[in-house]
């Protein structure tokens, strides 16, 4: 048997925890399937007296997670500090240049220089892995990384954030408010403190940028991502999509269109019949569209100590297998250095049906009002429905209108133009509609 | 750029024409994902004259699978001939045996000599890459070989036959028999004219003992799998498995039990709400449960040339990012020589739900003596539902079980008493209930 691989692991929370308690824990089984033994020879964390349930007596203990990265003494580091600078990245670097084996689950890292630690990593000769950044447990780098060669992306998108998925699947079984549901989720550790990078989108556009890169060849920009969170869906609009057909996701989509390549995160209608509609709570999802292969769905935990664990060590385990002298493929699918500028498509283009719910008062000529402004914009019609208002006032009605599909451009002037005609009593709900099987 | 990798490809029907014209077309765009070009330069197939739509006017042909397979010429030999011996088996142990890495799409051929061949691949130091034999494009073989390293699997199960699920989408979708679905399937070629093969779960069994092996660390072992098919599906099981709020499809399930791994292929009902019910067609989706991780569903073409093709092309990437001296990790995940003999556990003491659809005399006590023979099989019902028969006699009635957890010893002993009482007026149906989620 070959000699062991030397792991050291920089950052002890719940996921470093649980990966050096599984690498302990499945030490056989693992050198079978890797024909080497893999062991954690070296940690670093800030707190070197907490009791992480774990073994850690014979591991060397670093306080410069750069300098562990760095040492002669590991063959492979482990960064699971997070954060898209400070100490993960320089001890990404650090390993890299030092020509370690990197693995990490820090999808903010890669989102902002991923890039960059890719072309050192491709010039080293070394391995750069990261299977957890993306969807936790869900192979979903390695599937488009390696299994999809030969195929050429056209879309992929999914439910990449847990914690809104969890709210949205709470809100539609419950029938309670998004504010209710957060504040509970934050109780049961669903959701953070802060909950603003979750809910407002920040996360999966992290997520959605790598994806993007991966499926494209592009440059990663997660900057250009076009954002809308979930802190504005009510049960009016969970209501009237149940009743349509639908189901709201909080979803990212990144895909080929003629004026070049779309990336946005926001909620998103998707048929009740679907398969990504069924993926309920903190699950996560990916479904990604090819020319040759069609479409693949994905489905799994997308966080959590152990699932985040079960990648990193998948991706120890792809290093484990492979010997001096071997190269990988490149860490993006295409080497660095080629990877294209990114080139944004603009929002306003985006083509798609659309979900519209008006609250307006309840005079005559409103709804003809309305339905002029949609006509001017070119907007044909699938189903209008009108109703009295949730907000319980009989002076106001709502209706909403499902439209075939439009541009997004056509859709903000019918709804600019319906805002000023004076006829509205609330802001205007605009839900994107996704075609998913 | 590293040397072009040589292929040499036998078999030229649908799958293996795709290949070749998907390496063709994807040239520039593997080079770039692999460090070197992918090029077919040698064929075998009997038809030498037909015309497949691709240019193989620059390649070599060889009349014998195994001559080309053992030629110095090729780096992989890709075996798409089909068959579980014959040219198919003859020309990978050939091409093994000669140091040429192998790509196999076939499923049988590695149901009946799958270790035999594994261990020869692994004394060569080559590669036997298999993902299109199991579910077609899903990775689900790279997912379980590489992904899932250091998690323990307790049961594996899915949707891995096209052609059944797409006769039970249409009976469920459209209300008419096995027979009629069955007849248009094989018109518009979803179907084979012999669909004994599909139908009755030998090629679910084909792919489900590979994924065992794979989940286990077991030995293949394809004829030990318990077999039901789906011909005696009818439109009353459909039926009362909606109202229940099941829907039935032909799964694959391996499960760990404390009295060995449990291999059974049967029609098996699965809530509604669970993501694989709503996998409709020919799509196939394998479901993953392990300790780690937790429930990873992956979802996708099982069949075609295209998506076929997808899968082989990608094993072959995987191979031309190589490099002389690697070892990848073992063909089916230990080392063919560790595989532990496979121990069957006794279908008789499978536990689990089951439905039981009767079909009685309407006379007085029929109910009391259903119900007593349920009682000393110690069986507990979670419901029962009686109504008038599908078969339109006034004098028969429907009676249907749904049972708790119990056993298949116990629910066949019950059924066997019910039968003898001579209360029966038709075949009992009995169907297994999966958990999923």
């Amino acid at each position: 048997m070959a000699e062991a691989l030397r792991i050291g692991v920089a950052g002890l929370g719940t996921v470093g925890a649980s990966v050096v308690r599984v690498i302990a824990e499945k030490q056989a089984e693992l050198a079978r399937q890797c024909g080497r033994e893999i062991v954690v020879t070296a940690v670093s964390a800030r707190d070197t007296s907490r009791d992480r349930g774990i073994d850690l007596f014979r591991t060397a203990w670093f306080a410069d997670p750069a300098e562990l990265a760095a040492n002669a003494e590991i063959d492979v580091f482990v960064e699971l500090i997070g954060g898209d600078d400070g100490p993960a990245r320089a001890s990404v670097k650090a390993g890299l240049e030092a020509g370690r084996h990197v693995v990490t689950a820090n999808k903010a890292l890669l989102a902002k220089h991923g890039v960059a630690l890719a072309e050192i990593a491709e010039r080293k000769g070394v391995l750069l892995n990261y299977e957890a950044a993306v969807a936790g447990g869900i192979p979903v780098i390695k599937t488009m990384r390696e299994a999809l060669a030969g195929n050429t992306v056209n879309r992929v998108f999914g439910i990449l954030n847990g914690t809104c998925n969890y709210i949205l699947t709470r809100m539609e079984a419950e029938g309670i408010s998004f504010d209710e549901v957060l504040k509970d989720a934050q109780r049961l550790g669903y959701a953070e403190a802060d909950p603003t990078f979750d809910i407002e989108g920040q996360d999966t556009a992290h997520k959605l940028s790598i994806l993007t890169s991966l499926a494209f060849g592009t440059r990663i920009a997660a900057d250009d991502i076009y954002l809308e969170g979930i802190s504005n869906i009510t049960q009016a609009d969970i209501r009237a999509a149940a009743e349509l057909g639908y189901r709201i996701k909080l979803l990212g989509v990144a895909q080929r269109t003629e004026s070049g390549i779309e990336q946005r995160v926001h909620p998103t209608m998707v048929p009740t019949a679907s398969v990504i509609a069924q993926v309920h709570g903190v699950t996560n999802a990916v479904a990604i569209e090819t020319d040759i292969l069609g479409e693949l769905l994905l489905s799994g935990p997308g966080a959590g100590g152990n699932a985040t664990a079960s990648a990193v060590v998948g991706d120890i385990a792809d290093i484990a297998k492979s010997r001096p002298g071997f190269q990988h493929g490149p860490v993006f699918g295409r080497p660095a250095k080629e990877l294209k500028p990114y080139k944004q498509a603009k929002m306003r283009s985006h083509e798609g049906g659309y979900f519209i719910r008006l609250t307006v008062h309840d005079r005559v000529g409103v709804f003809a009002a309305v339905a002029k402004r949609m006509a001017d914009s070119q907007i044909s019609l699938e189903s209008i429905v009108q109703h009295a208002s949730d907000l319980g006032d009989a002076a106001l009605k709502t209706v909403i209108l499902v439209t075939h599909e439009t541009t997004e451009a056509a859709v903000r002037k019918a709804v600019d133009g319906i805002t000023k005609d004076g006829h509205l009593a609330d802001k205007p709900q605009v839900i994107r509609i996704e075609r998913a099987d």
